[in-house]
């Protein structure tokens, strides 16, 4: 095999194929690229057999052929090669060459006859979206994703389609966020538990551009991601995902109406008196025009008041601050909306037409 | 006490003088800041018993008095405070309220009678430098500061004073850093052994303004550092420095000059192949025009040539790519001289002045 590309379209298709290497794993073959120029076009490979990312990387064949590369080390030597022309040869051996203006590296490769390819996806069921809508629906719901495994559907998003409607849903425990696309046409109904860690690693890759389309491919066990000249293949959650339409209710007895920046900045300050790992709630307390907001630990205490509106009984309810940031600081309304009901009943954050409903579990507190 | 400061003196204040909190310690009293606003002017005081800060803090004092605040929370609550005026009050029992706009901190304090405060230095032997300078010196010194304490004079720097020249030098046990400043003025012969933390930390807070002057004080056992509105006192290391000028030598055989950032760029690409903790050295050869380096481990291999011009023989020399490159990277001219007398002796790198000399020792190689 013999290639030659510019080092920064070799430094962008790494880029993109190293969301897919796993950190550890006992098969080492996947923590090797695979560079395949053995048709018409240079590919290059990754697959953690969860995830597989496909790309096409800019460049001239010279001679057609194969060769897995040991990710980590590929990646550091085109990343501290001069910006210029990289020519790679793989000779029988498949020991390969690098080479780059005065530069010579020559690392093993392997043939890769191993490696697993990505799975052939049928591509009948497609919705496209923007890959800025993606990018930002993907970090406007990944604060509820369950991050120990012990309960499998809950480390992953739903995706549900509903006419002309892209619903993504997490929760773990403690929480729920809900967040509502409208697509640009109607699509037949589609609901898949896709991985977690998937969707942060495409995310990763993603453009963010909203001129720039990702189109998302379904079938019985997998997603398809293509974008660019990128395709992104991952294995989906088996089961049937809880029914979050019965947890979230629109009953309220309490609707406060407060700052958005303010109140993060309150409840930001009340984390210091929180230790790693400790259940302390904040407190809220409402009236007609206030807010109080009050901790205290050992480590001493604090309380401090903001204006709000108030529709409703007064309340007062305590919440891990934790939780309430993480919510607050995916928002991007200047005004948010808590609906409450009791000391006991979970507080939803909600806009009026429920693009985004975000449902937080109380903390019980002595008084 | 009762005292009126803005959040960003305060926060201004409290970053100079957590360079003195320790990470950790036996003394829990360490862990505080002293607040003194006991006379006329409020007092910031630090202490880790080698190194001790004080620092003037701009506001007001509407009752005088005293109180030491665990270090990490003061700060802590103090940048997340709103950009207003912050009112800190402590009652008899050093309780400490902090209050900013509407949000109120009660955390304990101390009455600090136990704190050490910075020991009384004479100010007789003064040197005055721009805060410039002396950054600059300790970067480009830092370099050869041995890590481990196992030989406490390896551990500091010499700072000696010749006329009026400072010459500042480090060394581990492979490599030596010289630099020589010119000073506006002639002094007495001064030598004393600064602790390599002191130095890290004191470059921290210097503003590193070339108008802003540092003036440095020195008794038998101490240096004092005095800039802004701030005094550090460091406890000096006690014993003879080693005599690097009987190390030094300026014999050579092989004189190379070499355009520096290819130099760098070339070994840094170099250090793929060594892995951590290995001494896999770098292998340079240098004839007539060209310098060769080479370097072949388990992992693959490398060899690239640079351009260069050669006085004298010859040369193969090997050396831990990673003292090369701390050298070359703190030095700033784009051309330097290495000299070499052969493959068993320690390569200089200094310009015509001597204003700076690097010195590293090779690492024998198998050919």
């Amino acid at each position: 095999m013999k290639i030659i590309c510019s080092r920064s379209d070799l430094q962008k298709s790494i880029n993109i194929v190293m969301k897919a290497i796993p950190s550890k794993t006992t098969m080492s073959i996947l923590q090797n690229i695979m560079i395949d120029a053995s048709k018409g076009v240079i590919h290059f490979i990754a697959n953690d057999m969860e995830l597989g990312i496909e790309t096409v990387v800019e460049g001239r064949i010279d001679e057609k052929g194969k060769v897995a590369l040991d990710a980590k080390l590929f990646s550091d030597i085109v990343r501290k090669l001069p910006d210029s022309e990289v020519i790679i040869t793989v000779d029988n051996n498949y020991l390969t060459e690098i080479r780059c203006e005065k530069s010579k590296f020559k690392i093993p490769g392997l043939s890769g006859e191993d490696f697993p390819y990505l799975p052939y996806v049928e591509k009948d069921h497609s919705i496209a979206i923007s890959q800025f809508t993606l990018k930002e629906v993907i970090r406007q719901t990944a604060i509820s994703i369950a991050q120990n495994e012990n309960n499998k559907m809950m480390s992953g998003e739903l995706f549900e389609i509903i006419d002309n409607s892209l619903r993504v849903v997490s929760l773990d425990g403690h929480r729920i966020s809900i967040r509502r696309i409208e697509l640009r046409e109607s699509y037949e109904h589609k609901k898949v538990i896709v991985p977690g860690k998937t969707l942060m690693e495409i995310s990763k890759i993603l453009s963010g551009e909203v001129e720039d389309d990702v189109v998302l491919y379904f079938t019985k066990n997998h997603i398809l991601f293509e974008f660019d000249q990128t395709i992104a293949v991952s294995r989906l959650i088996e089961g049937e995902y809880f029914n979050v339409d019965k947890m979230v209710s629109n009953d309220y007895n309490t609707k406060v109406t407060i700052n958005k920046q303010e109140f993060i900045s309150c409840i930001d300050r009340a984390t210091l008196f929180v230790k790693e790992g400790d259940k302390k709630p904040v407190i809220l307390g409402a009236d007609d025009t206030l807010l109080t907001l009050k901790i205290a630990s050992d480590i001493g205490s604090m309380d401090e008041q903001i204006m709000i509106e108030k529709e409703g009984k007064d309340i007062l309810i305590g919440f891990n601050p934790r939780f309430l940031l993480d919510a607050l600081r995916v928002i991007d309304d200047e005004e948010v909306e808590l609906y409450m009901v009791n000391s006991k009943a979970p507080c939803i954050i909600r806009d009026e037409a429920s693009t985004y409903t975000y449902l937080i579990l109380p903390i019980n507190f002595n008084q």
